[in-house]
């Protein structure tokens, strides 16, 4: 398993910890944070941490997949917020320091297949 | 580099090649692909080429991030069709052979970001 790998389920688990101060070593002071889909961007450690503490709502994260090499890593999340399901990718960079440097978040939403297809896919 | 890297990496350019035979080969026969969104799956590799080959518009790959361990590999993809430009995440697993054996698939739509976190984050 790759260094990187163990960096980001551990920064998760401090997420879902609440324990902010260990959350925060995960990253380097001067992060970048997009989230691609709303074209938000969050910079720096403290104001991102102070992003994921303020999010509303009792939150519990489930991490489902995790894939990481020299390059990055990428993690797959489910976010339950009571009976409500979010999912979460995370595509990280690290600095020399082993520190997230960058993140691109996607939550992707469900929505209805387009026409056109049905002879090829099953619905689950 | 991991070697499930070239696979990822080469299975999108037989895709952008239109080069069916090649692409066919990067996939176990049973392979099951799940489009986690629309909630559609498909099963084997003569219906994953068909649902790729048969996809309409006449559509260009751009892989914008390949990241691949012992577990799997995942891919983030811009899919541009004349001016509209879709983004796609793959995260595969591989049988023994190293053809995929299963996908999931999100393809994120953008949306508007939720308020109360304008003292945060910019727009870009």
């Amino acid at each position: 398993m790759h260094p990187r790998h163990d960096t980001v389920a551990g920064l998760w688990r401090a997420a879902e910890d609440r324990d902010w101060s260990t959350y925060a070593d995960f990253f380097a002071p001067d992060v970048v944070c997009d989230m691609r889909q709303t074209r938000e961007r969050v910079r720096g450690r403290e104001d991102w941490v102070r992003f994921n503490s303020e999010y509303p709502g009792d939150w519990h994260v489930t991490v489902q997949r995790v894939v990481a090499d020299d390059d990055g890593a990428v993690s797959w999340v489910e976010v339950r917020i009571g009976e409500h399901v979010e999912t979460g990718v995370s595509f990280f960079r690290f600095d020399d320091h082993g520190r997230v440097s960058s993140i691109v978040d996607f939550w992707p939403e469900p929505y209805e297949p387009p026409a056109g297809r049905e002879h090829l896919v099953e619905r689950y």
